[in-house]
């Protein structure tokens, strides 16, 4: 018998406002009382699977060991395998489906050791119409496996390889300067780009912003609190990565920046590559700081 | 002395912008510090006790044994009784107002064995000003009822017939055709009917939808992902009820249909009963499959 | 070494929509997995320290014994400090940012016995960019005071009279009416005025509210359903304070009243003072009940 496991980590695109989320936790409590859930958030966009890849991957390191139940989930009750994975040698277990959504988390843990599509129905709730499969498949895996059930009761072995991969977009390097892309909008506004401060470190410590038609150009700072008010910085955020921010307020908002714009940084003053019809625009002009 | 009980799942109209939630949740640990409480939703709709009884209803055979503590309550300070009702003999209680909110999770759970009034004010707070009624009576008798505090030590007896019932809106049969209504709209925008899968089985694989001034053909299927993206379907959902929906689209906004949508379900090319005005509609014409 | 605690009451303003929350549930659960955490609101406005402090005193005389972790934290990253707070020689504990945010619940807890600035970062998380203070600082704070670290380990101990004070707005008296203001506006559209009851008896069972152009008159009520439809009401809410309501409608959203608003009581008929443009208005007389 393996060793028990007292913490779930449960992620979703469910929303709070329908019960999805309580019954999923009542499951969990019904086979297994002693666990217990930490919601990290069910707030994912509808069927967003990077989205919620890209929490998972941030969150991981920082998680308890036990079973990470994660549920973004488009292609529920067609022939997309739901999956528990065993990383660690059994340190922790991953269950959801296999879209890419756990695959970013699977990596920040070190790899799958072992992988298992669930086909084991009787470890499942039968369902009466179409399958919730976080009540009837996923929940009852993530229990059974703190109950210490073997990986291997829920279902068939399969290859870790076999995998759906998860796709993460890389920053290109382009005529010396870097195009690069929101990862994430933060709940203060805070535009989480995906660079790592290394990659601009030649640039100094002002780098231009070019996005959609707009140039800004932001300071390099060590905290959000230490760009002033109205001006734009590039700050190292709690996880690492670059992050463009206003002082104090939303960047997202005021910067009209969302998840997926590309976003240039180039050294600044860099006017030989701004568009000719961006150079002449009246809007811009007045907003340009450098 | 009881058995003590160690879950408490909780619903209401709350929010979770106050500390409604949290301050419940603190008295019920103040009390009985050996129970979990599990938050099935507090975002029903202000005062709406039929999206509160119909969400309990659906949840109801999910839930852990325990007591259920429900919260929808237009009439609190007024005359309207506050009960707790012992379901199964004593497997369960349910606690809340007694204005029908709790009547279809009463039905689920095989009816009331008894009832009391919560008038017993020594097992609740004394509250400063209006009562808050969640922190001040219905928390602390749920909270006493995990401790094994007896149902009869909470307040007077009551017949569990004088509860008041809940009202559910069946659907009617008009010259053939099934006259229905949306029951529920959940997080990714399918609309629940209240029709058992099986009224509609002589339609066959098509059904003809009338709702407003639209007319739709559905594909019956089994799953949602089933249908085609922009088909409307017709699918048998995770708790066994009809469902209108659209493939991995809201069919609440793209159809705008809501809660209380009323929607008639005819044989395909049932065009003898479209109204006359609704057939010749431009806006109808095209969009509609059959 | 002290006794444990075994909760832990948080407060945020990081919302629900991103992983913050489950993070700092998973870095407390890491270091004192014996702990329940308890979330008594996350949707602060973000910055906004007032809202979180008057939050916290409301609920503070019903939470349970543990640590409240509270952050609402506009300047992380700066010089403010983090503090751990003991009240109660001991009996509970204050861990956040000391910008005003625990002010009111460190007074409803009978004031500050002891304070360390968190300055021991061995207790602390490692932070790969930016502190996120509250997984970073604050939880394992709070954590380790639940496992019975003592306080002075956290930092250096420091004078509670250096906590930075809490502002409440006081309503003033001028000329015989009372001036104040709304200090919150409930899930319900309830709005709460910073009024003891105590304050407005001479005024009697009528008491007319004025506030920018609008004037009417409010009857004194005992709950907020003894108010008729329509009719504006002034009832002692669940906290023992005057609040304007509504009868079963959101007072705030017809009444455009918000949090700041200023709201001058004055004896019903005080036509007096009613500035001279606003009683030849035409869109007051006929709302005016007087």
């Amino acid at each position: 018998m393996a060793p028990r496991l007292d913490t779930i980590t449960f992620l979703s695109d469910y929303g709070t406002g329908d019960e999805f989320v309580g019954v999923v936790h009542s499951v969990i409590r019904s086979i297994a009382p002693h666990v217990a859930v930490i919601d990290l958030t069910h707030e994912i966009p509808p069927y967003d699977i990077r989205a919620g890849s890209l929490t998972l991957g941030r969150a991981a390191q920082y998680l308890c060991p036990g079973v990470v139940l994660a549920i973004v989930d488009p292609g529920v009750g067609t022939e997309r395998r739901g999956v528990a994975i065993e990383v660690g040698d059994g340190q922790s277990y991953l269950v959801g489906p296999d879209n890419g959504l756990l695959a970013s988390a699977v990596a920040m843990s070190g790899g799958a050791t072992a992988v298992v599509e669930l086909t084991n129905t009787e470890l499942q709730l039968a369902a009466p119409g179409a399958t919730f499969a976080g009540r009837d498949v996923f929940a009852p895996a993530a229990a059974h496996l703190c109950n210490g059930v073997a990986l291997t009761e829920l279902g068939d072995v399969i290859d870790p390889l076999l995998l759906r991969p998860g796709l993460m977009p890389l920053p290109r390097e382009v005529d010396g300067t870097i195009v690069a892309e929101v990862l994430w909008v933060d709940h203060f506004g805070n535009c989480q780009l995906n660079v790592d401060p290394d990659e601009v470190d030649h640039l100094g410590d002002r780098v231009q912003l070019r996005w959609g038609d707009d140039v800004r150009t932001a300071e390099r700072g060590a905290t959000y609190q230490g760009i002033a008010v109205g001006q734009v910085g590039l700050v190292i955020d709690s996880y690492g990565m670059l992050s463009v921010c206003l002082g104090k307020r939303s960047a997202a908002d005021e910067l009209s920046m969302g998840v997926g714009t590309e976003v240039t940084l180039a050294p600044p003053g860099d006017s030989d590559v701004i568009p000719t019809g961006a150079a002449q625009s009246v809007t811009l002009t007045p907003r340009s700081t450098t």
